[in-house]
């Protein structure tokens, strides 16, 4: 492995995580709040040097495969969290290391899980890092480095891929670093019009950004304690719920739309699937719970909402889905699971990965029916490669054996079998939210610290998609 | 597809399992249960008709390929199962026929799971007859039927395919019908030793053959409410560990014993992993609740008990574990999908099965660190061939795509995630208990009839590891 690079990589990443410091800083200096700008200071500091000491001197070595790819990414987010925790603590809103570092990891990784129980006591400052984490990391800190150096190195890609979700990632110019900053460019177009409609909403604007980072990232870190639902206005949910949608499509869509390629838009498979499931699971919840509310538009409007929020692994909530029948509680868990669109924000084991295995257990099924016919996994009418199936089927074993380990160790802290399980799927999946004291209007607050250490580990083996984190930790021996 | 072959073996099936039926008749005689020997009566003469019919004319073409061997096999079944539940409604010992079917098909497939309230109720011939179908489908009915007729046909093997358990089958001896007559044979006398063994224990001649049967099938069918935790015996509960676990040996094991390779016979890497997780898991949970028995030797005796009964998917109980920490019923539940051996009258997903999966998972990570390595999946020091490989990874998808699917029916039920979730997993993996209402101490009896029947087709996947039963639905078009 070409460490020197390693080590190069993880300073550009933290250079730009340093400099991304200075928006909190500024948010403090306007709302007066001095006290929390110099706890934001040390951690700047930190970073910057770590940044600058390691791009000091470019290595003259510069291959890049994918194992350095993945090691600097998975190292990277670690660093970055890590240091990102500290203004949380040294500002004494989150006076314990651990939390903090939950809640950190839980930004970065825009899975918008908290550890706190009354958010609305925090400073401003701080509320605006914990949701511009979720902004971050849901289009990669790597892809922001990409974008910003105008790095003519053709590379980059293996980094890209790292960094990037789903089963299978292309580029859509030939030039990562265009690719990085066409990414970029829709990601902050989408964010800016979310600002917009919800200023036209009545939402003050700090709340907009707030939340728009949040959408943005599918994250799902509020203002409030009952985050969206607080708001209690119909336009408000409807343009978080759609704009969360379109941030679990696959971004190569709107280049697409961009270019004026309709046809390729249209015709991707895994979008159509995607819609599929949020009109479906939404019908069907709304029958399940119409008994709940008082006419059928407020069982549809909860539901639609909670749908959007759980497939594109956001979290935000409108409704206390604990007081929802079990039928639809295990709905969304399912929907935790499948997630949004590869090469989106979103979270998930991704709709794409679940239609390949699909398609090759029915595969499987044809050959054994019919040992001589030739049968080929196809996704948009092409068919699949084999190293594509092959991964997303490995990736279904690797995250079940994590889940079941993790599960083992966060049920040591003795909370029920349904409140163990959904806090872990809730994690890995990057969601936000589980079932019980996890619920929406509940906190991770009460777990133990080697519980909430080992959310942490799920929460980023679930956003970088398992593979760096495992091969941070396997490629020492080499 | 040769319907006239499919339709032949289904007739032989019937009539064996006709035949079988004449030793509840004679318990019922020997006990003087007039009544009940007379509902015996329609299902035999249903079976041995079909049978007959079936089996009159023996096809001119013979031909049987993979499809005709999964088909059959899911038919007769199914066939078996709901002509198996009629002297349960005939009798008037359990009067509603989907309760049944449910406890048929939960003693065919091996799962034990009850719908009986009051168990101890029932008379000795249905309950001889409710062990045996344990008994019968531990080894499989086809691979009596072929044991029995002494067919030189090479292409049973295809049949023996669609009823052996694990990824992958290999015959002992190039003839199918002598393998079959070895393995039964070992089966026999496996169970003739357990029923010695539990006399020597003081235990009544009728209650070691029920529950020699109900261990030889890893069933977990009791003849007490209170499982073998009724004979409060050390030695009995040590007995029935044992043989439950060699129940869940692959067999083909014995036979190299038999034949005296000891070098082939204890080489075998299913084997190590499957002892080294029973000692694990009992060494854990003993730890884990030694504080609820008055001494570590109480809190072995149900650990190893409770894990023996759970990794072979037997389903005996000897003491409460939804009394037990969250941490010990979920490592159980774990257990659940873990499953025993390959080639053994187990369920579960099979230890080698998820030890192919494992690899696979290594070998992708491999991959990715090093595209030029070239990386394969070994058993036993030999390469896997990619066939069984991919079997085993669209195993895994479709069984939890069925597990999802059938979570969610049975949640419109409205038990808790955790008690409906334990109660598909149990069905699925044949173990027949699961927690909460659903733990060791409780019944199936309260689910819808939805649900039950949703729980027979969900524990008919798991015995028939899945393929032969959607083959059933799926080759109807070719």
């Amino acid at each position: 492995m070409n460490y020197k690079m390693v080590w190069y990589i993880m300073g550009q990443i933290c250079k730009v995580a340093g400099l991304a410091m200075l928006l909190p800083i500024l948010v403090g200096a306007y709302y007066r709040e001095h006290h929390v700008v110099l706890s934001f200071g040390v951690p700047f500091m930190i970073l910057m040097l770590i940044g600058l000491a390691a791009t000091i001197k470019k290595p003259k070595d510069k291959a890049v495969f994918s194992t350095e790819g993945f090691v600097s990414v998975a190292a990277s987010w670690i660093t970055v969290s890590a240091v990102g925790a500290l203004p949380f603590v040294i500002s004494g809103e989150i006076p314990n290391y651990v939390n903090a570092l939950f809640e950190t990891v839980s930004g970065f990784t825009t899975t918008g899980a908290t550890i706190l129980s009354d958010v609305e006591k925090m400073s401003r400052a701080c509320m605006f890092w914990r949701a511009f984490t979720h902004w971050l990391g849901g289009m990669g800190i790597l892809m922001l480095v990409i974008a910003v150096m105008s790095s003519n190195d053709s590379r980059t890609m293996h980094m890209m891929r790292a960094e990037c979700a789903g089963p299978n990632v292309g580029r859509l110019v030939s030039k990562s670093s265009v690719s990085a900053r066409i990414l970029y460019g829709i990601y902050m177009s989408l964010t800016a019009s979310e600002v917009v409609l919800l200023l036209c909403g009545g939402m003050p604007l700090y709340d907009c950004l707030i939340h728009s980072f949040s959408s943005a990232g599918t994250g799902g870190f509020s203002l409030w304690g009952d985050s969206i639902g607080h708001y209690n206005s119909l336009y408000i949910e409807m343009v978080v719920a759609v704009f969360i949608i379109l941030f679990g499509v696959n971004f190569n869509l709107y280049y697409y739309i961009l270019i004026r390629k309709f046809a390729l838009a249209f015709r991707n498979e895994e979008v159509r699937v995607y819609f599929g499931l949020i009109a479906g699971a939404t019908a069907v919840i709304t029958l399940n719970i119409m008994h709940l509310y008082s006419s059928v538009g407020g069982a549809l409007r909860h539901s639609f909402f909670m749908v959007a929020s759980t497939i594109t692994s956001t979290g935000f909530a409108t409704a206390d889905i604990t007081q929802w029948p079990v039928f639809s509680q295990t709905l969304l868990v399912l929907l935790m699971f499948v997630g949004s669109c590869a090469g989106s924000t979103g979270g998930g084991m991704k709709v794409s990965r679940w239609m390949i295995l699909f398609k090759t257990g029915i595969k499987e099924l044809k050959y054994i029916a019919n040992p001589r016919a030739v049968a080929t996994v196809k996704m948009d009418g092409k068919p699949v490669e084999k190293g594509v199936v092959r991964g997303a089927t490995s990736y279904l074993v690797l995250f079940m054996l994590l889940l079941g380990a993790s599960l083992l160790i966060v049920t040591l802290d003795d909370y029920s079998f349904q409140e163990s399980a959904s806090a872990v799927i809730t994690c890995m999946n990057n969601i936000g939210f589980g079932l019980g004291r996890f619920g929406p209007a509940g906190n991770f607050g009460g777990l133990s610290e080697l519980s909430k250490c080992v959310l942490c580990a799920d929460m980023l083996l679930g956003r970088l998609e398992i593979y760096p984190l495992l091969m941070l930790f396997a490629s020492k021996k080499r």
